[in-house]
């Protein structure tokens, strides 16, 4: 049974109550939501340290963080210092992307380790395993699939990215299409060079209900992958992104029908002009499903800044709608993150999604705001650092800019021109 | 004469050539719309090293880097190689807010080397000038304010920042507002003291016409300051501040009247949602003059991180019809500026004007984005590197994240794994 099943059942579960509180919401609110698909909460029964958490309509902006070995950086202890870093900065859930040596034990152990929901891509696993026992992704097996998701999902993975939509039709209009970037998901990837050789339809989407079993057993949430998000402006909106989306929304329905929680990821480069529409088209042709951005990159040509980049998008789509951003990190397009790439991934889209909590009105965004500008008000430079997203940064930063500073109370800005303190004596 | 009274009459100077060659569109073209006040071209006659700029309808989004000495960091030659920074990481205008000693000794050396743009508020000179002498802001006399502002019009200021829009009925709606942040333009705050203590209106705005005939004398262009620009999001888009921007509105037709070539600076903190409203307004209530935004800043809490607050706000301003970004540093809120703070500054800024020019379809600016797709494809680095907004930086990252990369044509992200390569071997 999932959480699903006892939404529509009219149980309010611990899992809720729990993640309800967080948001401020009432349980019985949070289960409405998720009766209807609208919010989900990736819980899976058997992942024991899990604070659960919700996504989706009306509740706080959610940011993942994204790690895990790659065969040229192989360090579990690496990653589980990444996880503690996206933890400390405030990310909402992790995902772990590792095509290393050693993934099912990178992935115990931060599951063992993560309060957060943690979320896979199981065709990762398959892949590596694959091409280690000496043949190529294009032989990968059907049966080796499904075998890793279940045996993912058995060991507590709470979602899981599945590039269900992606069949042999929408590779048709792909290949129409004539791409600048053609496929730039890994997942995506992976099953195209699979579908493509073997002339078969993905089995991802045709046996789709085998997962749909899997999921429900172990209540893993589905994150409907894009394996054609764009991978440039050029290719944004395109025919080929849309017809996948088509499928995903169907594909929402199966779920919702077989009670297993759902949501749908979207794109990846799409110039700021096409990031509403985007969001709007998702919410209607997928009925609501919640919806995870992967950026979206708003230029393809600021790599080393591209954490910048996708906060300007995240922020944008988040206000259109979107419920859940993924970190771009400032490593993004150029390798694996490290643990300071990581910290200001998070960062960045954490301002993105609180600026569109603000926009969109969620509960309890602005009021964070309203109490800094009393402090900054006030010259509480305590206060200020107690309150900011990033207190480690800004006590940090407020220490080296200071050091010739006469004023105590004000900063090196303006020293004794400030205007807060000019102002207050005349008005106040 | 002004480039104004010039594009009136029908003649194309070589300032409008140089300037419309720059953004590839016909002199003709650029003439008209400096005629009809949409476009502006800060050039003083007596900035000889200008190269000179266009700011306004349809043209690039630009970006103005503030720096200059504050009492607590006085070094001419630190604010010059801030200068050099600035330039080098593409920023578009410049703005020397000197309040340190030296001011006049500071401006000249920034003038002299500096290609782009200079731009002042001449209230600062005027205000530590008053200080020095032994007396408050509020015992600033009138015609010291106006003998600096002449005497930097001589020297050679394109631009300069005069809060002429602050009445005594602006005031009078400011202490109705009750506002958390009453005023955080320094500006603003000297004339606004003064204003209260005196009981007398705003000299910028009682003699305009005499800044008015100072600025068509030498070509200076007039960037009509916010001085109640929201400093807090609970301030924003208030009654003060909308006044305010009326005012400013009367100020624009006046000094197009007079032939001098005049902008509008708007906000500062305001919530996402509200940022299109604050642009459109502007254009309406100021006959689309071009918009200067100081940020905007979408959240109060992330300071530290305000380069990317600004960023997101900055592409929504921009996208909405805002023509220049004044770059806002990671310092934000904290301190004085440093070398690294001005170059991340003006690449977030870059970042976020660069995505508002693709979503305005400015020309030329999609072209960029395509060449990188089509480098990123062929994984061709160093090509990448040529077309980045920030070359040293992909490079110096590029170098450090793939230390132990076994596959050089790929990254540590995916190795072997890499979409690209795999999609490629099947469809082209």
């Amino acid at each position: 049974m999932t959480q699903l099943t006892k939404a529509k059942n009219g149980e309010i579960t611990k899992v809720m109550e729990k993640a309800a509180a967080k948001e401020g919401v009432k349980a019985e609110v949070m289960r409405k939501k998720i009766a209807a698909g609208k919010v989900v909460i990736p819980a899976n029964i058997n992942h024991q340290q899990l604070d659960p958490v919700a996504f989706g309509e009306g509740l706080k902006t959610k940011v993942n963080a994204n790690f895990g070995t790659s065969e040229d950086y192989d360090s579990i202890e690496n990653e589980l210092e990444k996880l503690t870093v996206a933890l400390k900065a405030g990310a909402d859930a992790v995902m772990d992307l590792s095509t290393g040596d050693k993934i099912k034990a990178t992935r115990s152990a931060i599951l063992e380790k993560s309060p957060l929901p943690v979320g896979t891509v199981p065709i990762y696993q398959t892949a590596v395993e694959t091409v280690k026992s000496g043949r190529g992704i294009i032989e990968m097996e059907v049966e080796e699939l499904f075998a890793v998701i279940e045996a993912q999902a058995k060991e507590g993975v709470d979602f899981i990215t599945v590039h269900c939509g992606l069949t042999l039709e929408t590779l048709r209009h792909l290949e129409a299409e004539k791409r600048v970037t053609d496929i730039v998901s890994r997942g995506g990837s992976f099953m195209a060079a699979w579908m493509f050789h073997n002339q078969q339809e993905n089995p991802l989407y045709q046996y789709y209900d085998r997962l749909l079993e899997i999921c429900y057993q172990y209540d893993v949430t589905l994150s409907l992958g894009d394996a054609l998000r764009p991978g440039s402006l050029a290719d944004a909106t395109d025919r080929a992104q849309i017809h996948e989306l088509l499928i995903l929304g169907e594909l929402v329905d199966r779920a919702r029908a077989a009670e297993v929680q759902v949501m749908v990821e979207g794109p990846g480069h799409v110039p700021y002009d096409q990031i509403e529409t985007n969001i709007k088209l998702q919410k209607e042709l997928c009925k609501n499903a919640p919806f995870y951005v992967l950026g979206p990159l708003v230029t393809d040509i600021a790599a080393g800044y591209d954490h910048i980049t996708a906060a300007i998008g995240g922020a944008a789509a988040a206000a259109a709608g979107a419920d859940f951003l993924c970190y771009v990190t400032p490593a993004e397009h150029i390798g694996l993150p490290d643990l300071d790439d990581v910290r200001e991934g998070v960062i960045a889209s954490k301002i993105a999604a609180h600026a569109a909590d603000i926009a969109k009105g969620v509960k309890g965004a602005k009021e964070r705001d309203n109490k800094m500008a009393k402090a900054r008000k006030k010259l509480d430079w305590e206060k200020q650092i107690e309150l900011a997203l990033a207190p480690d940064k800004l006590r940090k930063s407020r220490s080296q800019h200071n050091q010739n500073l006469k004023d105590e109370d004000a900063c090196t800005m303006c020293g004794s021109y400030c205007a807060m303190k000019i102002v207050d004596q005349r008005l106040n």
